[in-house]
């Protein structure tokens, strides 16, 4: 906790006269009922940070009147297509760093950055894209063949792994925010499976940058207040799935776009910028996949962690945190997780 | 900043890989453009502490998709009778606490308290309540006389003070919280004034404990997860406001009234507990206010501070918290807020 010149006194536990200095330490005791070990903690700290938030800033009540109000509106212009709060978290950072946290990178393997607001779930029940598919049908767009693999850290290809992939149409828009698109018909998105040589391969365009939604509190928020551009580089969004392997949430960004090194959402990463090249860079590719020689070209080798490697970096990790900071009080339990000792 | 083992490296400035080590002071960086000091502060350290946090708990995506979900429920159930995000704010101990840095109170002064999700703005535009009007219509409710006086700090009365009063009806519901209730029609609230002899007085109902709207996020977190009640004690809320005042944001509540020691919104301060007594306890208030001898009595002396000496007291307290911590680097502007140096 912070010295505000104000370290909090002993809870009175009768919960009256809770004044700036006694009230942090009373609501944590009044929480203490908290079944869930890791909720209490989660809990606790949550209202430690909030409260040494307020009493290190002096916050008004009219600033906490703005805060308030921030937060319901971005709850009120959230929906299924809409996630504000998501992006709220994402144009402070918290979203790259809770990926990190959650999802640390075993060496060699694909690292993953955010995951973004414009993910869709049930893509996959309106069936699978067949390899060599196009999950892009916008005719203003750029063809773009997309060539990769999948491999475990050793090299060896990994089959059957469920492919989730998006990205804009050739406008910057996902298909979920065009408000007269019909349920369950999708654009720019597919989900496909890896061969049994850990290959996939499908037609898309080619990505373009995109403002984030920007006609809602977090734009104002954006634009207005932090005076920061919107927009986030050209990229293509990956997420794969196989059970008894880490999922990778991850995105490939295109080499040289704008933005590239001021990203709104902070999710570019060196070893995911990609050089678009030509079919014809590659030898028998136009003849293997069925493409124009002229066809633009995005290739990567996708590397999956195993789930007992990522668990045990993760545990690591979390030792880190007890280790650093013995005030906090805290123990790892086997599945990683901090709790209270 | 905690020490979690990740103590932040320099901001990379091209913000490409970006790791939960260096994530804190590239956001910082990209923020720095912000033009108003106030403001920058107050996200600095919003953003430093949403990121001290994540790390020393190391947060999960799926508990961060849990919080963000909260929000969006909170935002989307929150109208302008129901501020959920307000009780959020409310049991967490968070109101108690700004309202405690926002309004110090100055030696004799009365004590301020949480403001609540229920006060309503426009209530003086429909019309100013007579001294000695009823402000409740609620005939199942035990009528209440309220007397009551304003002075400042050296016991001289100040009379045309605008006092803004509410409370619940019988069933410990606010006029805004029935669905098919009139707009602009209000029961259980009024604005008067005081007199030239800083009096006020008026028919109510003796008030009620009630609980806090539990039917959303807020009610589950409470009663769900952290196994707490959801009741406030009885109480009648007052806000008085004049020129050259400093507005009094307080409450009475009814001594030995049940929830009194665990107010769900930690909002009790032993100097505005009082003793409801009857007409007949004073002396001639029978007929000077033409109220049966039986009828329920409150009377109360409230004690506005200065705004010079109130603003006084928040800059030396603003100072404190400058001087406590000089890794904060802050300094006490003039009108008393906190900036960076």
């Amino acid at each position: 906790m912070l010295n505000t010149g104000l370290q909090p006194s002993a809870p009175v536990l009768n919960f009256k006269d809770l004044t700036t200095a006694n009230i942090t330490p009373n609501v944590l005791a009044i929480n203490s009922s908290c079944a869930n070990p890791r909720t209490k903690f989660l809990i606790d700290r949550l209202v430690t940070h909030l409260h040494d938030y307020a009493r290190e800033t002096r916050l008004t009540q009219a600033e906490w009147a703005t805060a308030i109000q921030f937060l319901v509106e971005a709850g009120q212009i959230s929906n299924a297509s809409r996630q504000e709060l998501i992006l709220l978290s994402d144009i402070l950072g918290l979203s790259v760093l809770v990926d990190g946290i959650d999802h640390p990178t075993p060496k060699g393997a694909t690292e993953g950055t955010v995951l973004g607001p414009f993910h869709v779930d049930n893509v996959a029940s309106t069936g699978e894209t067949e390899l060599g598919g196009a999950i892009s049908h916008d005719d203003e767009g750029e063809g773009l063949l997309v060539v990769g693999t999948v491999k475990d850290t050793q090299g060896n290809p990994i089959s059957g792994v469920e492919i989730d992939v998006w990205e804009t149409d050739s406008k910057g828009f996902y298909d979920v925010q065009y408000k007269d698109r019909e349920p369950d018909k999708f654009d720019g998105r597919a989900v496909l499976k890896s061969d049994d040589q850990g290959r996939f391969w499908f037609r898309a365009i080619v990505p373009v940058p995109y403002p984030i939604p920007d006609d809602g509190p977090v734009g104002r928020l954006l634009k207005g207040t932090l005076k920061r551009h919107v927009w986030r580089p050209a990229h293509m969004h990956f997420l794969f799935k196989k059970e008894g392997w880490e999922p990778l949430i991850t995105a490939l960004y295109v080499r040289g776009s704008p933005y590239e090194t001021t990203d709104a959402v902070f999710g570019v990463k060196e070893s995911l910028i990609v050089d678009i090249g030509k079919v014809s860079d590659r030898q028998g590719f136009a003849e293997e996949y069925g493409a124009s020689p002229d066809m633009k070209l995005l290739t990567y080798d996708f590397v999956l962690a195993g789930i007992q490697e990522t668990a045990d970096l993760r545990r690591t990790e979390a030792q880190k945190v007890a280790d650093a900071d013995p005030s906090l009080g805290v123990k790892v339990l086997d599945n990683g997780v901090l709790v209270r000792k």
